[in-house]
């Protein structure tokens, strides 16, 4: 069991989503954060001849690595929970995931680390989308409990 | 003239953007993320009897600074801009502004670094809703340039 | 076998470290950041009562969450690799870690999420200790290859 | 007045730094973060001729926006003031920063972005040094205050 599940278990309060479905999402958005970053530098690392098709490949692997690694906060924070920050942050995620393992699939026959950083693209784009409707914003009232936390 | 503008000016290929509104935008994400984490620690630092009613204005200050620190790197970088990861950063930064500036509204009267920190926040989301028009993916084609980068 | 170890494997060039060693600090230090982040939110979700005394706590979890993220960052990078900024690095995180895992500690008898964040503080201080000698500049020449990355 | 300083001023405990100076080190770390993201983009857009000299400079460009972004954070947290966490990790920061500054000074006759990126690294490094010892942990006792934040 991962450190996440755990912090997950021992949260003092309410969490508004299934804890297992949760760990497994800001885990994978962690180690695509990371596969990221290290595409990149694998990329930057590739021959002088290579590199420069790699140009967005790098860039696409550094904004997935930001938006995957932000994502990943929001969802760790449960305190005031507030679905309309979540869920479009979780809708940039997917995105940013979708981009990058699109760039990187461009290369993957060439360069091994590019496959293997689409496939953490493609598996955590895919639980983004799994989670996105149970972070939508409820259209019949507030999104955020009107009470503070924490609980008193 | 900020290092950010300076940047701008230097950068050797083109930029779809308006670069002193760019600049601008950049800027202001950067000061927002800072005074966000600034207010977090400011509102830690409270008394025994203020801080539990600031534990949810401290995580809307989190989440404000980490997306808007992730907003500011994807404007940071033109290589390879795709439309749909800016457009949807761009929202997801809109909304945390928005959600943190109105949790320091509630405090502004108690704490000055709640009202400076909503100053921020404010100014923040609003040239985020002004840039949102001009990152918008096109509805008629590809929403990034099919030739990649850098130029040869 | 994680992501990271498998970028590690397909990385382009040479690795100065032992890429097993390598891509275990590299995972503890990503699982640390991860846990820091949950416990200062799971902090401020703690009742009134109890808040107050942990506000130091997540004030080191926050700095810790911080450091060890970056520290990852520099180590997964390969390209141009210079001792001098990794060892620095390594050493702020061995020192985030342990006042961390220290705050933690305090509170471990209490709050469960604090238990299990003295442990992944703990394991990722020892890791990057038994990393530091490795990091180690040399004292006879430049610490860094002369030959600048990528190779031709 | 930046935000940084109004922020400083709103925050309602001691501070163990002269504020003047710690707002402009913060600002500076923001402002070579900024700069070091920027550069690493502008060099990954330049021609395919010039491209592959310029890795190792990307490489620093990014550890150097890392570690100013996670030094300029620590800097920004006044509760629970830890001498040794804030010491180490201003250390790596000015070793970041004079590695990255030497890589762009490199590139500075050639490309306009490095020359602006190595002023802000240079700046940044040199507030860095000066505000070293005032950030040394004292050798006669506790680095931190015995007393827990918030003052009751």
């Amino acid at each position: 069991m991962t450190y996440t599940r755990q912090l997950i278990d021992t949260y003092p309060a309410e969490i508004n989503l299934d804890r297992a479905q949760l760990a497994e999402v800001i885990d994978a958005l962690s180690a695509c954060a990371q596969a990221c970053s290290a595409c990149a530098d694998a990329c930057l690392s590739e021959s002088a001849d290579a590199l420069p098709r790699l140009a967005r490949c790098i860039r696409d692997n550094l904004d997935c690595a930001d938006i995957c690694a932000a994502t990943a906060a929001v969802l760790t924070r449960q305190t005031g929970y507030d679905a309309r920050v979540t869920h479009a942050q979780v809708q940039a995620a997917a995105q940013a995931t979708r981009t990058c393992g699109d760039s990187c699939a461009e290369h993957g026959e060439t360069h091994a680390h590019c496959r293997v950083c689409e496939q953490a693209c493609r598996e955590t784009e895919q639980l983004l989308k799994d989670l996105l409707p149970q972070v939508e914003p409820s259209g019949q009232g507030p999104s955020r409990p009107s009470q503070a936390a924490p609980q008193t």
